[in-house]
């Protein structure tokens, strides 16, 4: 599933990607903004992910938690979290890392996320988190 | 204070380090081998954080949570967490990428390690991380 939406064959709203990986929404998001990170490369486990690929996830995901403070939805932090194994709630066998966009006091929302885990305006909030990582390589030419 | 542990001057039980990041068990675990991932140097968040550093965590991360699969509490999953901001749950401004070991069927020891937060023998345990590091290392030799 994962690779066909790497290679184009299933639609995502697509927020970032590189030569290593390929970043998009969610579909069954926790929080407004919750963004998959996955390698190009497949790779179910980290047992199997190549370390330079894993080292990629990363850069993208702290990129991404960092734009979508920049963003019109203005999070004020964000959990990176890669959960390995299906003792560690993994769902989908190709490597990825969730980047959970968070609010002061959003606990009970993020609660109530966890439970409904419906879309929020996926359009608008993939345009949103792009204009935030502009705003951030902007920052970054300064 | 986790400057302190990086230049030795703090104690704690370390179960691996390289030229970028030191990693060493959690004082207040939420479950047995809960290690973390600390970049040498200073960081408070991921604005902060060279993002080669960030690279760095999580290629130690990943070693790590496929060493305590391979050490003698046989762990069979991780989750890899990074808690960007206090909305996120981050209460040391020092970056830091959890490594939690997860069992099948942990699910309600988990809850309980989130109450208790209580140390595992640490010596004991961080001997075993170290030997499931040194078995990943003897397996990537081959």
């Amino acid at each position: 599933m994962f690779c066909a939406i790497v290679r184009g064959d299933a639609p995502a709203v697509r927020v970032y990607e590189d030569d290593d990986v390929v970043a998009f929404l969610d579909i069954r998001p926790i929080a407004r903004g919750h963004t998959l990170v996955v390698p190009r490369v497949h790779a179910p486990r980290l047992d199997d992910l190549d370390p330079e690929h894993g080292a990629a996830l990363f850069r993208a995901g702290q990129r991404i938690a960092r734009g979508v403070q920049r963003s019109d939805f203005a999070a004020d932090g964000a959990n990176l979290v890669f959960n390995d194994g299906r003792s560690a709630f993994q769902t989908v066998f190709h490597a990825h890392l969730h980047v959970l966009p968070r609010w002061r006091g959003d606990k009970l929302r993020l609660a109530a996320g966890l439970l409904r885990r419906r879309p929020h305006d996926p359009e608008a909030t993939g345009a949103a988190i792009r204009a935030g990582l502009a705003r951030l390589e902007a920052e970054d030419a300064l």
